[in-house]
């Protein structure tokens, strides 16, 4: 009896308790302006996370399969809009060239609680030669809102 | 008599006089770190130039022809070291595909009075849709060097 | 009577084949989504133009001024969707520091007619010399839509 | 008897065919042309090491500090010229800004077996909002040789 009532209790406390949701962990799974998807493990006590990159339907992306990540983020318990980095190696179809981006960002909060990730990216492609290194960069931005 | 002397003064003047070269005017031919050539106009009087560019022999060049330039610079009546932009039209053999670079840098002058262009471009072709949007531009930097 | 006759025909001839609006021509006003405007003037007929770019509310912008712009784009009689470049020499309050700033993008037109500019830009202040120049350039990317 | 042979035929081939050196494995210290200079870890199993990045004399650097750096390289026994992508997590003097570097590049073999680290890098501080998030980014490139 006593520990029926102490498990109700425990429940009751656990609700009203629940810590606030901690915004901007990147943990979780974030989608692109471009209809790419990003799955975001949680977070070691370094702030370092891995994931996957699930290329979309868009347009020339075709080849591209899932896709390892790495990264970290700056302490969300020190600033509430933390920076972030992470590293994907692409996996294609059909290919061996390696091509890896890097994505530089920060992770904002609006005033409803809504998380966006914007970041810049690099994507390089290997080059054969330091001839052929001037066209191995592409550039752009990427904005990701957290999927529910 | 005495305008004979005169002018034999006015003669002596302008070689003692001649005013020291203008170091980074544009002006002229470059040659920059991938072995491509640029010749510039002189430049007008709001500070605009035009020009060429001539894409040299390293591997990936292979289909680029001359191509127009047009830019503007800071007036180096104001600064030593000005600050420059310009826009290459590329043009391809065998390819309706437009390209476009522009180029962003400075003109940097050493203590023997070698001038250096150091600059950052963007290179973009014409994606079809918005959704392809993201792999439209390329980066890098270049060096260039005066041609005696 | 005739030539009331020959001015109705004219009206009417007017208002039936007023030419579809030609898209993606960059004349007119732009709202870029950091709220900042651009009027960009009729194009000449290497399809070149000037304009103005003004400075948004948005944090950071306190010290810049109404610059102008120069660009060209290519002909939206030869492609639906143009891409353009324009370099902007910024004003700035109680500064001397130069900076300037290039564009790089392309004009899409959605299925309702809708035009939409995405570029990508760099900005420039001037350096001291070389070994301060790995500073002197910032990234960013910009989207415009048309102020109707 | 034959067991003693054995083992001096053993130790003699391992002299005679002591491996080459293997290139571009980017364990070890690199000097950039900006006078900073890089210690890179022993690669582990994944390719992945950590290091430190020590700013250099160069105008601007002053309030840097030593800083890690943490990143990954393409597998050298697969590729002779890898790609590479590292972050850094700048430790600044007098500041609570946190700013981060990814570098994104390749080392490249000359035909005198003289490695060249090419790399092209992102430079992001903390912004306060979104409004402000267009100017958080600086680029450039670095290229670094190994110091022996």
């Amino acid at each position: 009896m006593r520990s029926a009532f102490t498990l109700v209790l425990a429940l009751a406390l656990a609700v009203c308790v629940a810590p606030m949701e901690r915004k901007c962990l990147l943990s979780g799974s974030w989608r692109s302006d471009t209809s790419c998807r990003m799955v975001v493990s949680t977070l070691d006590k370094d702030n370092r996370f891995s994931g996957f990159y699930l290329p979309g339907p868009a347009a020339g992306y075709s080849e591209l399969l899932t896709s390892p990540l790495e990264g970290s983020q700056q302490d969300t318990r020190l600033v509430p809009q933390p920076t972030f980095s992470f590293t994907v190696n692409w996996r294609l179809q059909d290919s061996e060239m390696a091509q890896t981006s890097v994505f530089l960002g920060q992770c904002y909060v609006d005033s409803n609680g809504e998380e966006t990730l914007h970041a810049l990216w690099l994507l390089r492609e290997a080059a054969n030669s330091p001839e052929e290194d001037w066209k191995a960069i592409r550039i752009g931005t990427s904005t990701f809102t957290r999927i529910k």
